[in-house]
């Protein structure tokens, strides 16, 4: 499966929920990260990010489709990240 | 179509593109808006956008779906916008 997810949570877990995410998926600009994942990937994003966040105050949004070759991504202006990037 | 659109701007023209894409898209965070286009609409999109940006200096990218269909949305924490809001 693929998988955009967005978040917008407090300044303080930002760089927490980055580097966990960044060990998963690739980063494409400020709260934003996308890539391949297996099922039991997304159940330890889920689980992970449950651990980082305050859940009555952040938010998280997983976007989940079946594959990549349903998505046209269209970039305007700069292209900040690109999806060759996990480290 | 269903699209996603997320962005990373100057400061001064978040609210500027803000307004824009709010009378096609559902906001859904910070810098991301969600909603069902037509093709026509997703180029007065792009032409709208390239009419506000910086494009050396602002980054935005636009995730095409055939359909909200293709389309399953997980929500950690607080959901912040949904998609009956256009206004």
């Amino acid at each position: 499966m693929h998988v955009i997810i967005v978040y917008d949570v407090a300044e303080e877990r930002v760089n927490k929920v980055n580097k966990f995410l960044r060990s998963y998926l690739h980063w494409i600009q400020n709260s934003v990260f996308r890539g391949d994942i297996t099922q039991s990937q997304l159940q330890a994003i889920k689980d992970g990010i449950k651990g980082i966040i305050e859940e009555d105050y952040d938010s998280v949004t997983i976007y989940v489709l079946p594959s990549e070759k349903y998505l046209k991504v269209i970039n305007i202006g700069i292209e900040k990240g690109t999806t060759d990037m996990i480290f």
